[in-house]
């Protein structure tokens, strides 16, 4: 699936949902879930894990949605590799 | 660029630094992120926000990939919309 599939699927399912919530709870919702994420790690069950990893994503691809942000087209500066040295794997100490 | 074309470029490009990180030092370089997307929404700069977002996407794939989650396969839930009803927009209440 591409980014920008996702991205579009998620505007078409929640988009009206996401503006009337608004950015600020949306982004709430997304830390919530990386809360959720955190304790996924925890515990380590491969299902829950898989879950809540596609939630977070789908969260912060609505809080895209909200910004006006093309989700691929920002993820396109990591589609070489490294956005700092080019490389891949990284040659240079480029944390992100 | 499909969600697994990304996965797989930041596992060639990070992965031996991500692993000698660790899952717990990856998931806090993450959450740093989610914290300068937070301003970035504050300040609605265009090219910051879409950095950030890539950004947050980035360290989610390495989490991801140190967890052994296929992240496409995971977005997978939403791929025709809303998990809970199925439909697209969402006809449910669901919030994820």
């Amino acid at each position: 699936m591409e980014i920008a599939e996702l991205q579009e699927t998620l505007r078409r399912t929640y988009y009206q949902r996401d503006a009337r919530r608004g950015r600020d709870a949306t982004f709430r919702w997304m830390t919530e879930e990386v809360g959720e994420l955190a304790r996924a790690l925890r515990h380590g069950e491969r299902d829950e894990l898989a879950h809540e990893f596609s939630d977070v994503l789908a969260w912060l691809t609505s809080l895209a949605n909200l910004a006006g942000i093309d989700l691929e087209e920002a993820a396109s500066r990591y589609a070489a590799g490294c956005p700092k040295c080019g490389a891949s794997p990284c040659a240079c100490s480029f944390e992100r």
